[in-house]
């Protein structure tokens, strides 16, 4: 089994569920010189004490960073810091995780709840992305090897089945959730298009559906466990080449139509 | 071939290319009782004029209507007017048509171009769709039919290929627009979503690409004119059935893939 050598990681939304598991799995993995750049929101607020407590144990590896996807001012203050922690070597992976879910549907569904899953699902990702797409270069440049992969620069965006236009009735029916499948297509082409306008750069770009997860957002009625489910995404990522940027796979790396 | 049957028929951004054709085209088609609900932002100023000119030809199958899809008090205001106007009738027809594109890449992008898209090309048609349902409902209550069709109750969304994470291409390589691809993705998915949860009102929903046309959006390289694409559409359109809710669909009748 491959397993992912990215060196500089950053991923949003670390201090719970799915990006804090993702943390943890990438903190543990053994690979020298990794800086693993855990965002979140409050870092210092007791929604974070899971991840302050796992930052403890590695120390070297894990720098917690303050950053708001919904705020342009945050993510610049989170770019300058990771830039200057990253240097030469840049940014190698990464993952746009942190996301919101508001339930409704065509009928009743606010403008308020469509707005703030599209403030943090869709121009999170387009806004970290391109604030961080520079490091990204950089650590494309700095790789000196040809083709594309996570180990050597890529942007993960954690997306849904329930982005789908073919597959979303298997959860849908079961879970309404209107704004949060329209913010997904939306991240799904933001994902196409970016695969398309930055393959020259050297930078790989994929959507991944982590399954239906037993976190917050998943809720109860969830298939899977957040280790199982970040366990087939890393490996995963591990295994894209530039024949796979513009994909959208799930966590065992099945393609899901679009 | 068939022809479009509907009697109240709602069209938005409908002074100038695609709406204005289709207005005109629907005006000039033999239907009894007909009603056109033109729509636009500013009917009394020089953008206007042509829809001026073509509402005193058929004074009385045109009415001309102020909506500004962008601002939920017009939305309101408008559906009150046409709520009084088609009374048990109800709205067949609502063609979801005014729309704004913005150029740039993942590069360049602005989060201000981002979001004005959004707020037209998507926000728009949620709203739109959602204030004027009930009348929609209505027209599919008062049918008497079994079924779906857009002279029953209907929306029509007009996307784009370029809302097609597998077609986009073909357009954004000579035009990078990229949200307005990202606008059409969500489009679509609302589309689906919508022909979903509103199968049992008995309301369909499609997508229709009218191709890449010669109007002030589409610009000099377009392929066709606004007359054969209109024409196209409004075939498509009344050959839709309950079997193809939830379609997308170009101006020619073929699916295009998502």
């Amino acid at each position: 089994m491959a397993a992912l050598k990215a060196c500089n990681i950053l991923i949003t939304g670390a201090n719970r569920g799915l990006g804090l598991e993702m943390v943890k799995q990438l903190a543990e993995m053994p690979c020298s010189n990794r800086q693993i750049f855990a965002c979140s929101r409050e870092p210092d607020s007791p929604k974070s004490e899971a991840l302050r407590e796992l930052t403890k144990k590695h120390p070297n590896i894990i720098k917690t960073i303050c950053l708001d996807v919904t705020n342009p001012v945050s993510i610049k203050e989170a770019a300058k810091k990771v830039g200057a922690l990253t240097g030469k070597t840049g940014l190698n992976l990464l993952v746009n995780n942190a996301g919101l879910a508001k339930l409704g549907s065509t009928q009743n569904t606010t403008a308020e709840d469509m707005l703030a899953v599209f403030n943090t699902n869709v121009m999170g990702p387009f806004s970290v992305t391109q604030e961080f797409l520079p490091y990204l270069q950089t650590a494309a440049k700095a790789s000196g090897t040809p083709g594309l992969s996570c180990n050597k620069a890529a942007v993960i965006n954690i997306s849904s089945s329930l982005g789908s236009m073919t597959c979303f009735h298997e959860i849908y029916n079961i879970i309404q959730a209107f704004p949060y499948c329209v913010s997904k297509a939306s991240l799904n082409m933001m994902t196409v298009l970016s695969a398309h306008d930055c393959k020259s750069d050297g930078i790989l770009f994929a959507a991944l559906h982590p399954g239906w997860v037993k976190t917050d957002m998943g809720g109860d009625q969830a298939l899977i466990e957040a280790k199982e489910s970040v366990a087939g995404m890393l490996h995963v990522m591990s295994t894209l080449t530039e024949k796979q940027t513009g994909v959208y796979l799930d966590y065992t790396g099945k393609t899901i139509p679009w």
